[in-house]
C-alpha cells in the first residue's frame, strides 16, 4: 500500500478525488489525506478528509449513504484520483444523488434534479449549521 | 456574467473544474481562474489556468484539440464545476482520450487505454521537459 501512496503527488498532504458512480455520473469531488486514501484502500469503501470534521471520515458514517470502491484511476501526472464507486444512497448532504444537481441556464443556476432523500432526517446538523 | 462569476467560491482566485465528454467519460481535472471562466463563457470553448504557462489558456490552442461546451453544472457549496464538453481530439498530452488512462490493479497503476494520437506530433515541447 506505501508503494501505491508514494507514487502520488500530495499537496500539502491532500489530493483531489473525483467520485462517479457505476454510470459514469459524476457524484462529488472531495480531497483525501494519506490516511484518508489508505482506508479507502484497506476497506474499500470511500473514506475522505471531512473539511467539516477536520478528519478522515467515512463516506456514510452518519447518514448510511457508503460508497463502495469500485475501481481506482490515476490522471496522467498522478496528482488526481477517479474513484468509480456504488453508492447505497445520495451522495449529496442536500439530499442529491450527486453534488452537480444545477446547471448553468442563461445567467442562473437551475436545479436540474430532483433530491433523493430528505437531507432534514439523515443531516439534521446541517439544519442548524444552515 | 459577473452574476455567475460572483455565484462561486473562488479559492486563492481559483476552482476546481471536473472536464467530462458527451459519453459522462471523464477526462480531466482543471483549474480555472475568474479570467479562464469568463473566456469560457464568452467564447463557448474550454480555457483553463495553465500551470505550464501560468497563464489562461484556450485548450487545444497549440494542440488543436479543443473541447466545445455543451453545459456547465455547479456543486452544492459552489466550490467545483462539472463541464461537458466535445472534444476535437485527446485531451491528455500523453495522447490519451483522457487523463485518467491508468488503473489500479493490485499494487501497481496499469494502463488500462489505447492513445488517440502520437503526443510526440502534438505536444513536442514535452519530448524535451520529459
Amino acid at each position: 500500500m506505501k508503494e501505491i501512496i508514494d507514487s502520488l503527488r500530495w499537496k500539502d498532504g491532500f489530493i483531489d478525488v473525483v467520485i462517479t458512480d457505476q454510470d459514469k455520473n459524476v457524484l462529488m469531488l472531495v480531497q483525501m489525506d494519506k490516511e484518508s486514501f489508505a482506508k479507502t484502500l484497506e476497506t474499500g469503501f470511500i473514506h475522505y478528509f471531512s473539511p467539516v470534521k477536520f478528519k478522515p471520515w467515512k463516506k456514510g458514517n452518519s447518514s448510511g449513504h457508503t460508497q463502495k470502491v469500485l475501481n481506482i484511476k490515476v490522471d496522467c501526472d498522478n496528482d488526481a484520483l477517479l474513484i468509480s464507486v456504488k453508492p447505497s444512497g445520495g451522495a449529496c448532504h442536500k439530499g442529491y444523488h450527486g453534488c452537480f444537481y444545477r446547471k448553468l441556464n442563461g445567467k442562473h443556476w437551475e436545479n436540474s434534479e430532483k433530491p433523493e432523500f430528505d437531507p432534514r432526517l439523515i443531516y439534521p446538523e446541517f439544519i442548524f449549521k444552515g
